[in-house]
């Protein structure tokens, strides 16, 4: 297919956008991560969440250590075209690499920020060693 | 109360965080704007969402023309600290400036953004010549 649904996609200056990954059935928010063309052209290609790891400065292709794959059931761009969101299968359940379903496991309660979720799976027995 | 909880968000260079807007009911996300450590403040203190608009450079007092206000129920944090959710009570029903529930209303079907939401009432009835 043509690449104008990549061109309307109004990239940062580094040409990056921001993917929200959502769980398709729960709704839970499940993390933000960034994306370039070439990693969001894979994820449609490949049917699941290629990210561009800011950290690293390669593709992240998110479950490759893990096994915790997000498979793309939709995929939404937002009315000024500078936001994904992805709707996904999260497999294991786990999104976060310390073993919660969702990176968004602290709340702001009374003034700080609180663990309002439990550990799901200790970070040792998902990586064995290897990287998130 | 102290500022501690402001100082564990890894600000961008400009200081500003993305914050992800998710009825707190259905889950569906709304929207994603961008706060400063003023407006995250501002939003804690008054239970409402409160953006930094990078277009205007100003605070950006969410309904504040619209009426739809977004009521806090929920701040979450991620394990990186450099995203954030609110859950919210969405005022009226409708997030976006086009008179949609959600900004997210376009769908990446068969290589094109379609649209994929209802706009629920026209946006000159929302605004009458004001801003979202």
């Amino acid at each position: 297919m043509s690449d104008a649904w990549l061109e309307q996609i109004k990239w940062t200056a580094d040409g990056l956008v921001p993917a929200i990954a959502q769980d398709h059935t729960t709704g839970r928010i499940l993390m933000l991560a960034w994306m370039n063309a070439e990693s969001l052209r894979l994820s449609v290609a490949e049917g699941r969440a290629i990210y561009w790891s800011r950290s690293r400065q390669k593709l992240w292709r998110k479950g490759e250590e893990s096994g915790h794959i997000q498979k793309l059931h939709d995929i939404r761009l937002d009315c000024d075209a500078d936001t994904i969101v992805l709707q996904v299968e999260q497999l294991g359940g786990i999104a976060c690499h310390t073993g919660r379903e969702s990176c968004f496991y602290l709340s702001l309660q009374d003034g700080q920020w609180q663990v309002a979720d439990p550990v799901l799976k200790a970070p040792a027995d998902i990586y064995q060693g290897k990287k998130p």
